[in-house]
């Protein structure tokens, strides 16, 4: 990895529920704002349904092109759940029962042991050279092949898991983004806004008008890794919203 | 196309307060939804940042691969608005200013005409050979390139831009859902659930855990274009909830 380049991800969200509307997917802003802390940009993100082929092709694509990727979905015991065994074959490895897995899960079914029928044991399978990566709430682990990171698609244990996982990764520095919102529109700021951007192009500089209380707004968002680079960018952005005559309300 | 053949879709959200998580999408939810209702299926979206090669290479791929493409975001007056530029790109024509386009603005902005400047203007530059959308709020267009719809972000925007566009989408038959809900657990239902789907290969049946009131239930929600077989496999999920001592809610 060269010197400062960003370390770079892409999340695939798996399942037919998120691209047929009926489930807002809310994982992709959880995993963008973490790994944003944690110095790994979120540079992609694919939603894709539950068929094999569509799996191995994201996968793969993905993880040849980003430092890291992350899935979401496909892991527990029905029929639909099929993301463990298309990452095994997107890395040409068999699906192996995995033992630490088998023990978690009889230990959460310890006093119901027939509930852990063969589907429910499916989820003890994971493809041949995994680490496992806990779930603290349900137990069934997601698991981490090379640079591919398997996670439940529950928001909640997503989430959890993440915490077990996040020590793995090596982070470059951290972006920080300061949001200065006006009463004022996009047109009339936006010629002056990209000469700044012109100007300091170790920041990214975003604008997104929004819709109070019946009034249109502008919330200008600057992101840099250097904490001086992005002061100089937010004191020009400031100076620019008093200048079109309008209050900056600023926040971190 | 083959006859029978589902009509598909790709959505591409372009923009970069989508990845850092600053901002959740809510336009994959809308066009998930609405574009199945029109019998064409979103089976895969992407979110790529504002920038010229990751919007070409996303439209050049996808426009390739589905029958259609949506793009949303990037069409406003600001230096990080590349999505029209990009999108000429990617079919190797120039952008060029519409007369169309213009008057829309000219007429949007007749009472302050000085508020019409260069960035603004902006917004009436669309890829050579482009069919204009358009945008009853606030006026600046969305266009069609051959199978690629580009629209804005804003959700109110864009949902008012489909409405103009949706005419000229040619949908296969429409999937039809219904959802059955109980408190029972996936692991439970796996088996006999996917016996159900090895029978009726022709419907598609996802299940999804849901926690309501502290106590862990399931959604069972089948698919098909075809209404009779749609009831034959609801019937099925019907009976398996009922054999497994639970007590069906359903909804279509």
């Amino acid at each position: 990895m060269i010197e400062n380049a960003p370390v770079t991800a892409c999340l695939i969200v798996i399942g037919n529920e998120i691209l047929s509307g009926r489930t807002q997917d809310s994982n992709l802003k959880f995993l963008g704002g973490r790994l944003n802390g944690l110095g790994v940009r979120l540079v992609e993100a694919r939603m894709v349904a539950d068929e094999e082929d569509a799996i191995i092709a994201a996968v793969n694509e993905c993880r040849a092109a980003y430092d890291y990727v992350f899935t979401t979905g496909g892991i527990g015991p029905t029929h639909d759940d099929i993301t463990p065994a298309s990452v095994a074959k997107a890395f040409g490895v068999p699906l192996r029962r995995d033992e630490q897995a088998l023990a978690w899960l009889r230990e959460h079914y310890q006093d119901h042991l027939g509930d852990l029928n063969e589907a429910r044991l499916k989820m003890a399978d994971v493809p041949e050279g995994a680490i496992l990566i806990e779930n603290p709430v349900s137990k069934a682990p997601g698991f981490q092949m090379e640079n591919v990171f398997v996670l439940a698609g529950v928001p909640m244990i997503m989430e959890a898991m993440f915490e077990d996982l996040k020590d793995r990764l090596s982070g470059g520095q951290p972006m920080r983004s300061v949001t200065l919102s006006a009463y004022i529109t996009e047109g009339d700021m936006a010629v002056r806004l990209a000469e700044i951007q012109a100007r300091r192009p170790e920041t990214e500089i975003g604008s997104y008008p929004f819709l109070r209380n019946a009034r249109l707004g502008l919330s200008v968002v600057v992101r840099a890794t250097d904490d001086q680079a992005l002061k100089l960018a937010v004191d020009e952005v400031r100076e620019l919203i008093r200048f079109l005559g309008a209050k900056p309300l600023e926040h971190g």
